[in-house]
């Protein structure tokens, strides 16, 4: 058992000093050494209760396996020294436990991880890892697309301009721009959703995918119960894995896998495909709020909180943290990604390093993208927006902005590329609207046959020029909608 | 239109020399520079006669446009060298597409990209090549299920060691081994299957997202034909590119997104992940094959052909070159796919350089999936399988592959840890089944209360050891089967 | 031999149309699949003319040979097909290239790629091509230098606000972010030249490292020379390898290495981390042109040409087209590299894929670093500034930007953090300098004491808050001086 | 202060459970929270001492300042919470410093990071950190180099199968192979004694790289001094900041840099570069080692020691746990090395994410190699060699190992085709040297005339066709030797 002493090593603190965009994240608590631990002990005490409903092992041990499968008495640090004995933490962490049930009682101690392997324990961990921080993300992502729908709804008729290479383009809306990044958020949440829904599997194969470890005893069990002649016909053993397999899954509320799936590594990389899109759309939403809140455009900004966007320098700044940290997240977690899908490539029946380098890069991913979720949650639902400001830059370029516009409807007049050549010429500089109209009328005075200077001011109006954005933005609002869950709704 | 000079000149031509495994494969054709700009020249077609359907544009005109959609007429070299102006291919390929038009139908060719951007029809035009490219490697996927799915029928009883960390564990059978195989292609199969079903999205947002242009010109057209008043009530421009979107959608055979996914890169993303499963799980299978044709276990073989696998040193060597090459695309497509989830981070309404580095990325990865998909199946399909060489590697540990069993059967006498202890010491070395037999009763004379040697000897038979093998090949087999087209099955 | 149909087929052309910033490159022409093959044909004949001075190879043969190592008399599309027998193109070129000989003298042929293999042949043209391209990089990489060198010099005095986290900061200089600029570039060069002048390595170990082959053929020539008795003390096999590793190195002009680096990947590894640096850095470079020419900032604009920038939708439109094309690069590189990293696990003594996976990722990475560093070139020398910008911005924050400043003066009279907290709370939201005079001295009386309204608004002056700025460039610059071959300067 | 309670928590320990690469090993201690709070610490106190040589900060308070920097004051986890305020820890970290400061002196807290910055303090900790690191890794990296050393010295004529795509090739040395694997070594030993050689840098720049903070300071307590008339010409700017950046770099042993690089993040990437090829540097040699321990090769195996390569379900394996673990090292860093490279794209004075997203995957990369060094050490120094083994295997193709030799030897007879076509046509199969003989000289009886059975018997021992392999041997001791410090050798 770990002496307290070592337990409070503080030398070893992974605080998120170094990852702020985790730091106290609500899925923290779930990705700690402690909590994988309690999830291999969790492993082990459903596998027992699985094997106990089959008659392998005797109730009252599954019972007070159960009841020892508690992360807290097990020395951590010590722990993760003598996993090098194996390359992994299930061999010394069984004995430990093994050590731990047998104080309470000696016969139950002989069946934990009866007939099991490493990495059954430690995949089944993994997975119900897995699947309480994506429900914990699933709910941030709902947050957030909740306070995106608000403000796609909020900002229907907030004109802005679009910007396409970082120059002004043509007139859009707030409301179309947070209905896009909910849109996002919303693909996001449906591939985890479905994830979750299909299930993440429970890993059972034994010590190489033939789960006879498994069979053995039960064959053993089975017959010295006397129930009936060795090797009878009635005992079978692919309908006693397939019973194991599915309490196994019952046991942990994890799905079955059609196999055991120690080097088919699909789910693992069903996981870090959710993960690197969580993390990116997120980092999307993230690079908008920073590019327009650069104090040139100043058209939203973070919310404010004491303490918030402090710089050690400098006294007057007001620096877009949340988005630096959900940026910061975007940069890392496609990489811990790509280091699962290499290690798919998982050789024999179990690789010689390719499973081993899963497990942080795994860890990590998950970590980054629960902070992640949470961080983009606080920062759509306190989102300052700033109409006055988006006006004002649109502005900006006179009414080039809507030059597009203009060739358009110019062209019938003066053939398409004349009026494209036309616009581009008047256009440049950001003249205001009125210097256009005369600009325009200038160059072209036939114009002056089919256009007043009033009709042609018109035109060059932006509000008149959001195509589609409102319509848009109901679109993405009825998207929404058919992701909640049903119950009373507007 | 091009010169004969510059389009043949063989500088520029990208053969594969560099990627074997994708020359030649069904794929290569489709994925060429002259099919990305057929299949831009198909948005740009489809995008006319939808627009046609609404009455945005004269049907003739758009009539003609299809008829004038041929990459042949465009000067490739030239193109490339073009879109060095607007940092994408679109604009210089409409510039010169509308030159064509115009050559049959001056009238015609103002209706070329009406109302449209670059965004629109380059990422439909990728979304058209990925749809091909997908189920071109889904058949290829078939075959190799199919193909897997024999293996694991017939060798259901070939005994084999199963191996983990690269040493012998326990017996397995190779038909289990090809059911891992099978089922780790179904679910890229099923992956691939479900993207195509739901269908990729044709992209329609025009300048930045609002579809602004393409409702101004029906607007125009609308207005021009004189069926209602301007901005008269029944004109509703959410309705229009709705149907525009969808018979967009229609047009060219792809879905409808719920909004313009220009920086929502989703589809992008779905791809990425399907492409990165496909080539680690097929990764994973030639790692299989390339560590069991390994001189030392020569317990498969490549299948045979002439000039293949051969050397240019050493006349006497049957390469597994099938299995490197998929193995080469393994180790590159995941890079290719984290540059598009890199790119997904898609700033403002346009990004200025995470569009312009998903293309080619994209593309390689498609090439070497489509490759790696095709030599998969030809590995597949012609797999040489030895299991005299099996039973022959089986036998170099004795008795030893079964010491998990051994220890379960004697712990009852011995205890746990002390047949754990003995199993470990006496199965040093691999001593044969009788020298081992012989060895345990001399360390443990108990045993022989319990155990004739006849009875410890068929504890040690590797057949007798096999768990569930036989029934997981048969749940393998049962989802391959539900994965097949209805029809008549066995 | 190819015949001109096969060649001619423009399906197969890669002109850089998904990759416009390599597209027309002074780097491309040195990296298609000719000049791939036409290097792999130089290292064939330098190492034909290496062992015809050790004697092993006739003089006339060698003459031969390397007269007829053409690229242009091979036949590319149907090399490629051919190289999946061997899964790399050098086996099928050399049996090409064989006949190609004979043609000419029957006895020469028999020298063709004696006692070599593959790799030695494609890892030597991997570096002749690599070297080349790197030669070229560095003189555009010297281009950029001079540019911002210039810059830097120029617009010593030209104030600007620094920004970080997107926030005004406090005054720069543009002379110091060109500055900055140009001693990453420095950096870039420095690394890739002492890649060139280290020298990247021939490769040469036979079939497997031990050069046996060579020395086999080496001394069956000096037997049948008779200059010996066979065996005898004379010939020594270390020496005759050290002499041919160094003639082929002399004749290739590539360096010698250690020992045969078949799968001790560093040269590629160097190389790599060369290219991903030079990516990223020019990436940095671009993404500030970006900011810095985002319509609200407009401190920087790309260089006018004529057809550059253009959109397709929006004729007003000047799009920072060459730093978007240099930011693709920067997001496509590092995963290349990655690759290339991922590759150098190489077991045995000729992995079954890692190699094979390297070469299309380094074609690559090299295409899109020599395609970023002429495009970087280009935006340097063309780069126009506009310092009325910079001023008005810098205009924008009012005072505030120089709040730092306020705060260390105005401690000795407030204290630190009373100082800093004034500054804070006058400071938001931009007031002007005058106005910013008028809140300090409202808030803090006490402060008329120490300062006049003259000098706090002296204080407040961005001009007098620079720094070191001027000192840096002139690090900056003596740094680059020192980078200039000998010569007349300045 | 941090509460003894928060310190104690172990839910947050990172013990290495995940890595065990890294679990115990002597980087880890360098690298947990508590040390990069330290080494910020120590860059706070040489800044102060710093600044109190060039008389900006009085001597007693850097005094005090050094004495209170000792990051056991500091509530780790705690701190961590508050990195979100700013998105940094030394905000934070300077405020509760400036505390633990001024409960000592408080006129001394007025100096606790004068005129500085963030990034100043956090990337100049960073270069401490990994350079201790790399110090470490260096010390391991010789230990692994010299046991290869003798490993290739011993096993010069140990003679083994070379193999090539996982099949016997040629005949090679053990002692050879081991010479490769030391080359590798010393590669990189080579590049990472080089950077620090170079000197990682301090960073200076003040709050945007023009260290204007650090020269208001200064200029301020110069005036008060009263040494000379404000603004007066005896002070100049440029060169206090050249000396406060060279006397910074002597207080804390780093380098000093042309310019700061804030947003030149060279540094990193050369980090970067070194770890990433450390790290596949080690892999390739634990790939080795694993493939020759398989069962069926057995050529080497893994320094046994007590729980040593235990298995949880198989009491008879003995697994390469020291190779896999260094495996999964390789298969992680080059994915956060990668992460480092992307980052360096860091936009305007202070990226909002990329300079953030750089510390845990630095952390992390250094931790992985840290890990792996120690690993390989452990594993180089005691590698168990079987030459009988590689003897076995040798003989296990016959004589068809040395076809290429053959081929060579019998072209002047037959011709080079045909002796080539013949070698490969009786070589399959791996006849043994007797019948491969009587092979030859039935298929082709001309031979007889030059041959007897005794010179091609002799023709087909492997011993006779190692090459160069020991001189080559030799060429990589010497390099060795070159390496090691100066001192009394062989």
């Amino acid at each position: 058992m770990g002496s307290v002493t070592r337990k409070t090593d503080p030398a070893g603190l992974d605080t998120g000093l170094l990852a702020p965009v985790r730091a106290g994240a609500d899925t923290e608590a779930g990705l700690t050494d402690e909590a994988w631990v309690q999830a291999m002990l969790d492993a082990e005490a459903a596998l027992a209760r699985a094997q106990a409903r089959l008659g392998t092992v005797p109730p009252q041990a599954a019972a007070t396996i159960t009841g020892c499968a508690r992360a807290a008495e097990i020395d951590l640090p010590g722990l993760a020294l003598r996993t090098r004995g194996a390359a992994n933490p299930v061999v010394a962490l069984v004995e430990e436990f093994t050590e731990v049930v047998a104080a309470v009682d000696p016969e139950a101690a002989h069946y934990v991880h009866r007939g099991s392997t490493s990495q059954d324990v430690f995949d089944t961990a993994a997975m119900l890892i897995a699947a309480r921080t994506l429900r914990l993300v699933l709910a941030q992502l709902d947050r957030t697309a909740a306070a995106l729908a608000r403000h796609a709804d909020e900002h229907r008729d907030t004109l802005a301009a679009a910007r396409t290479l970082g120059q002004h383009a043509v007139p859009t809306t707030f409301g179309l721009r947070a209905a896009g990044w909910l849109v996002a958020v919303l693909d996001v949440r449906g591939r985890a959703a479905a994830l979750l829904d299909g299930g993440l599997p429970v890993q059972l194969g034994g010590a190489a995918g033939t789960l006879a470890g498994y069979a053995e005893y039960a064959h053993l069990a089975h017959t010295a119960a006397g129930t009936e002649a060795a090797d009878g016909p009635s005992w079978d053993v692919g309908r006693y894995t397939d019973d194991l397999v599915a309490l196994f899954a019952a046991e942990t509320g994890l799905a079955e896998p059609v196999l055991p799936w120690h080097t088919t590594r699909t789910p693992v990389a069903d996981i870090g495909a959710v993960l690197a899109l969580a993390a990116v759309t997120l980092g999307k939403f993230a690079a908008d709020v920073q590019n327009l809140s650069r104090t040139e455009l100043a058209e939203v900004d973070e919310p404010a909180e004491a303490g918030r966007g402090i710089s050690s320098a400098m006294p007057q700044k007001r620096n877009p943290v949340l988005a630096a940290m959900i940026r910061s997240a975007a940069l890392q977690v496609p990489s811990l990604v790509l280091t699962l899908t290499h290690c798919a490539v998982a050789e024999d029946e179990r690789p010689a390093g390719a499973w081993h380098g899963e497990w942080q890069p795994l860890r990590e991913a998950l970590r980054l993208v629960g902070g992640a979720a949470g961080t983009a949650a606080e920062l759509a639902e306190g989102l300052m927006v700033h109409p006055e400001r988006m006006r004002a830059n649109l502005a900006l370029t006179g009414g080039s902005i809507v030059a597009e516009r203009l060739a358009a409807v110019l062209a019938p007049v003066l053939g398409k590329a004349g009026a494209k050549r036309l616009v581009a010429r008047v256009s440049v500089g950001g003249a205001d609207a009125g210097s256009l109209v005369d600009g325009l009328l200038a160059a072209a005075p036939e114009l002056a046959a089919e256009f007043t200077p009033e009709r042609l001011a018109d035109l060059l109006a932006p509000a008149g020029y959001t195509g589609a954005a409102s319509a848009l933005i109901d679109r993405a609002l009825a998207h929404h909608r058919a992701t909640l869950p049903a119950g009373p709704r507007d």
